[in-house]
């Protein structure tokens, strides 16, 4: 194998930003929709929610960036400063996967696997903890599925030294020892739920005391947790408005990179489980297709066995399986849908987030469902040939761009391709061992099963 | 919370290089040591070994590094091509930290972490794979303990298409299977050792079917499996001195790092197992204390549990349990030293590799012993503060970085510090866990206990 210019910096395998390149400013796609999204609706009045029905929930600062329409939301220096603990990300230029595949097609991932949790997620965390902060809050609440959103928060508290409560998935707490550690080493307090520290948690408890939990379950014990005393307030990690913004300081670093490296893609791709990662790559780009006349396509990959983008329908639902939120219009399978038990639990949502599901109604978006056998296929390639091993939600993206590349290979056409390595899978290995042991299946439904779930909500508010 | 001068590229907490920063040559220490090491001995002759001795096991291209006295041995294209693929790695203003210690002391740490295998065992796994490839080796064989090494050597093997095979102590195969299906995804076979293909396995399991295993006989299988095939060698992930030689790399980047933010260190700290992390971030440095008139102290970190460097002698030893490589001149516990069950498992090793053994009877070296709670206290703190959480050896370097930067605030004094942050606790995040349910104790050994070992040594060839 001879390398040649290997001194030469097109040929290098990562392009890296100075912290300086760190935006300095959010970018908010509410400004450049050409159709804006519905309003949320109170479920009691059926009028439109205002920053009043969230109050007691969130601070004031993340309430008006909710419904902000302003093109860009400056970044406090606060945040930017932390944010330097792993920002600006790197992005690679995937020449291992390109050879493995021997594809024309040029594939660059920008990986999030380097922050302190090991995602995206504390892009988010961060600027939620200090503008709690920044209103006097003492304590946050929130819930975690597989863990990787409550880890992130955990972090962020620490910094700002707020105190975190976490409810967990109980079948996660047991399942996922380590992630609940790693809460705990960043000082994080982590309770299974159901717990019998909230009314919610102790009702089902009473009901069925070997229950797994869910989900739902446990945004209602941290909303109630929330509720409950002044000085605490809760956090969501993906889904509304203001977490898809603070997301989008990975598509602005992301088009710096491609620059550098003379480039722009023909298609992006990202894995959709509220919607927050893929909103953080791809808005940042779309915004230049809505504004520049650029000609990108975006490419949300869900799990086959939680199919709300090819599957769902658009209507207004909640967006907790507890109806404590006000009702949201999107994409969505029912707040009653019960995902199969797939590994990626980070994509077992039932909805997709308003601003992504607005677009994709709107076609400016494209969404593709994909079987879990085929991700970890591709994960593998990914290990063996890059050296990073994806988070089972990150090899949702990858297997999509496998096909891309390989529709390139056949078609013989060059292109760019851009995807969102939004994790690490270190914590996650129990995953690819099932997948080695054979353990792991498909998934498909019967007509049926789909319907169930959306019948609830037709009759709750038809759109 | 005012941030001054956020844009200021000394206000960096990070300190990244180009990847055409990445080192052409690795550095020899051979070349500079006031006093070389003894040579090897053959254990049946009594006489220095040669590389005849080495070459059923080493291809040739490492042995020839084993022996080499040049200052600088080239890198080949091919292994600085995959060293792109995490090389340079970060090195970072420990900011946090430094703010929570309320020290006058400046803290810089090199983050090995970022590697394919989550620490700094690539930097020596890709070249051995490479000169193996070169020599036509068709498969390596390795053991692993807590098996950072095995997944690094898995990760190198599957860049270069070589089979690899590795021997996992049973304890650590079924304590740790995140680990095993990391090794796995890379495309490795991993065994529990004692395992059913060797003689040496039959052998201790015959004797003792449900014998947890150690790295002693884990190293007597690999090297069997190696001996018995032409196509076949193995492969050591630390103690000798052409893996010290690859991990310079570390000190050659940090010293042009520090460079940009125009400092360098009063003193260098790292833990201390074999000797590789520890020699490839010190021994550039040292060479300018050698060659310059530096005056850098250099502390290597073991574990209280473990101290050949504090308690053992310096004396003729195996380097293994096994009695099957060259007699080393080295500190040394004794090869049937058996260290108490702690967490840091990369720490465990009888003896201290042969350059740096020298180095520290020299004097140009010093070494502390640590307790393990005192190493998981600073594993918190630099989470909590840095957010990164270090694998239990690397919170051997963090602990002594700790004890330094309080003793600059007690004393008033400004020092620079620079520490080598070599893995991350990802998938060790039950030693945490331990940690914090107070199942972890601090360890102290009778005299008797420190001689029994050595007093075998002494009778197989006194120094």
């Amino acid at each position: 194998m001879v390398i040649p210019q290997i001194k030469n910096d097109l040929m290098n395998r990562k392009i890296l930003l100075d912290e300086s390149d760190i935006p300095t400013h959010w970018y908010n796609i509410m400004a450049d929709m050409p159709n804006k999204p519905l309003p949320p609706l109170n479920p009691k009045t059926g009028q439109p929610a205002g920053p009043g029905d969230l109050s007691p929930i969130f601070p004031m600062g993340l309430i008006m960036q909710e419904v902000s329409t302003e093109r860009y939301v400056e970044i406090p220096d606060e945040v930017r400063e932390i944010y330097k603990i792993w920002r600006p990300t790197p992005m690679y230029r995937a020449t291992g996967l390109e050879k493995l595949l021997g594809t024309p097609a040029k594939i660059y991932y920008k990986y999030e696997g380097v922050s302190p949790s090991g995602s995206h997620k504390p892009n988010t965390a961060v600027p939620q903890a200090y503008y709690n902060k920044q209103e006097g809050v003492k304590s946050i609440t929130t819930e975690t599925g597989a863990g990787q959103w409550g880890t992130a928060l955990a972090f962020a508290c620490a910094q700002f030294g707020i105190r975190c409560e976490v409810y967990m998935v109980r079948i996660s707490y047991d399942q996922k020892p380590y992630r609940k550690v790693m809460m705990n080493t960043f000082g994080a307090e982590v309770y299974p739920s159901p717990s019998d520290r909230t009314e919610a948690g102790r009702r089902i408890l009473a009901e069925d005391p070997e229950t797994s939990g869910s989900l739902g379950i446990a945004i209602s014990e941290a909303i109630e947790r929330a509720v409950m005393d002044d000085d605490t307030k809760y956090s969501l990690g993906s889904v509304l408005n203001h977490v898809l913004l603070h997301q989008t300081v990975i598509g602005q670093e992301a088009i710096k990179q491609l620059e550098y490296a003379g480039d722009y893609p023909d298609v992006v791709i990202a894995p959709l489980g509220g919607g927050s990662n893929f909103a953080g790559i791809s808005f940042p780009f779309l915004k230049n297709n809505l504004t520049e006349g650029k000609n990108t396509r975006f490419v949300a990959v869900e799990p086959a066995s939680c199919p709300k983008l090819t599957q769902g329908e658009f209507m207004y639902d909640f967006g907790d399986s507890a109806g404590y939120t006000p009702l949201l219009p999107m994409y969505t399978l029912g707040h009653n849908f019960k995902p199969a038990a797939i590994h990626a639990g980070g994509l077992r949502y039932h909805g997709a987030s308003v601003l992504c599901s607005q677009l994709l109604k709107d076609g400016l978006i494209e969404a593709v469902a994909l079987q879990q056998l085929e991700c970890f296929e591709a994960g593998v390639m990914l290990a063996k040939s890059e050296g990073i091993i994806a988070a089972p939600e990150a090899t949702h993206a990858v297997a999509q761009v496998i096909r891309e590349a390989n529709q390139a290979k056949e078609e013989g056409v060059e292109k760019t391709i851009l995807f969102n390595l939004c994790g690490h899978g270190y914590v996650d290995m129990q995953a690819y061992d099932d997948y080695f042991a054979g353990k792991l299946t498909d998934h498909s439904f019967t007509e049926n099963e789909l319907k169930e779930g959306l019948k609830e909500i037709r009759e709750l508010q038809p759109l």
